[in-house]
């Protein structure tokens, strides 16, 4: 029998708040009825959106919490205000305490990170957390990290981020031995930063078992998903991962502009709308828009702050996915085996001197 | 009376070299029949398309080049093996002896950037040459840079890539005073690299007349057309352009996909053909296929390797409008003004202590 997967909601985070979160985590009961959940907020605001949603209510659990972390809080100011009582706090801390499998807020991702980091703590071994998304391709889905948690990275964090972002494509791409990829501009030539040289030596040296790194990746190769897993610092990821929503974004406008000129092209559209409906699943954010907090002692989802209850689900899904998976433990292996090969390397040279 | 402006290209680069490069030259003299040209190829290859071009052969020199620098040359090979006497450098070297106002060249970036820095060097006091794109936005065009030249930026460097970007935004947008913004993440907080703030503060102070300071801008502003000119160093600005354009194409991809598979869709984009179009045109990266190297003593124009004689006309269009205007000087007085404001703060301080 598996065991209950309980997911624990900041359910004031987001522009829009219980009004999103709410619904989003009714829908996503609807979809996995063996899902519970506890929730943190306003009991104010919270309770008579409840009330009108029984089967999720008879799903959780409701604590209200005095402190909402608001949108353009520091992470500084989130920390000191909210420690302990914010919902934000609350969710995450019911992972730590094991009352939650994982935890999912759409309040700001600087505040959120500053809270996970401070009440999870990192494992052993693990330099620092990264954030990772997940980038539609057209073969499919890529997971790419790190999307801004950190500002560089040396090679061992990159190598970690690997190890990482593998474990997470095992647990929601289905790919048992994920490739993986290192960002970097111009795989002809021998320039690049030497991180990301060194990581690709670490990576080859190796040779783990679980995933399989083809070298370097430049960022339009991201979108035809030459990788499952593309590793990169927070400052490039979160580059590019901004630069390629805006585009996707800006298509669209013009899009919309070019058909609201004439009547024609609004027919044709209309004619042509099951071809639409295709493309725009494809490109839908609204399933990518869960940025998975990974080198943590616990999971925790940032869902989009302007996302909808459609978007908040697909948050959810994606906690429940790794929530089946044992990925913190997997990651925990890999470097652990890695750590002893080095070890045993380091042994080895010293011997032979 | 406009002085003549030559244009020296470098037939023989590109994935389609002469056979593209003699037709775009042909398409842009036709667009400014005052342009003249200098030819540096092979002259088995070069002379048959002349002879079938006979306005550009009369409106030409041309000089037979023993060697072509190859797509996949490592920079330092080509230095090597093609300094003197390669088409590449022969282009490069008309504009240091003034026989040309701007070379041109779809050959491959490293080595064209090794040559040029060798060839044409920088101006005293500017550390480093940037690469400058130019991205179809919501409202027009932005100019971006540096997307790839050097890793890495300190403070002053990214205030000079700004400096020579504004510049380059007055000579080919048409502004005034265009806006300048910084790439970092996060605008609304304290976080981002030191480097970047630094930047920020000296163009803060700085107060030039010739361009406007607006802050930080996120990638998904690039697009929006938030800033005339967006300044980063070479890798995260190399990723964002090519994010962008790996989205671009891959959403064309799902639209040529989703049309295919049925008539209706097909009939419907036959009826939207002209607001397609219209969609195609604003994201055409022909238009944006010059990336213009700065910071040299001369301009060289690197059009996209596998672009074609459309959209070299384009790369030869952009060199000609920069000719136009007097931006080498423009950027040396702006650059030399700062200076000067820069030592006599120096005096007063010191004389304050």
């Amino acid at each position: 029998m598996a065991a209950t997967v309980t997911a624990s909601l900041d359910v004031m985070g987001g522009d829009h708040g219980a009004g999103m979160v709410i619904p989003g985590a009714a829908l996503a009961l609807k979809r996995f009825p063996g899902l519970r959940f506890r929730l943190y907020g306003d009991e104010a605001v919270v309770r008579p959106l409840l009330d009108k949603a029984p089967a999720l209510k008879s799903a959780s659990t409701f604590e209200h919490c005095e402190i909402s972390v608001r949108m353009d809080d520091k992470p500084s100011q989130a920390l000191r205000r909210g420690r302990w009582r914010s919902s934000m706090w609350r969710a995450i801390e019911a992972v730590k305490s094991a009352d939650a499998t994982f935890a999912v807020s759409a309040g700001n991702t600087g505040a959120l990170m500053a809270m996970s980091k401070f009440c999870l703590r990192s494992p052993a071994g693990i330099d620092r957390p990264a954030i990772a998304a997940i980038w539609p391709t057209l073969r499919g889905e890529t997971v790419m990290l790190d999307c801004g948690a950190t500002i560089g990275a040396d090679a061992k964090a990159l190598f970690e981020f690997a190890v990482m972002g593998a474990a997470m494509a095992r647990a929601i791409l289905n790919k048992h031995r994920p490739t993986v990829g290192l960002l970097n501009i111009g795989v002809e030539e021998v320039k690049g930063l030497d991180e990301i040289r060194t990581a690709g030596q670490l990576l080859r040296d190796a040779q783990l078992p679980d995933l399989e790194y083809i070298g370097f990746v430049e960022a339009d190769d991201i979108g035809k998903g030459k990788a499952d897993v593309v590793v990169t610092e927070g400052f490039a990821g979160n580059i590019a991962l901004k630069a390629a929503e805006g585009t996707a974004r800006q298509i669209s406008s013009y899009m919309r502009e070019a058909v609201g000129r004439s009547w024609l092209a609004r027919l044709g559209f209309l004619l042509a709308s099951g071809a639409f409906a295709r493309v725009r699943k494809a490109m839908d954010t609204r399933r990518s828009n869960g940025g998975v907090f990974l080198g943590l002692n616990g999971i925790v989802i940032k869902s989009h702050g302007g996302t909808d209850a459609e978007g908040f689900a697909a948050a959810i899904e994606i906690g429940y996915s790794i929530a089946q998976s044992r990925i913190l433990e997997e990651i925990n292996t890999d470097l652990a085996a890695y750590r002893q090969t080095e070890a045993a390397r380091g042994e080895a040279k010293t011997g032979a001197m």
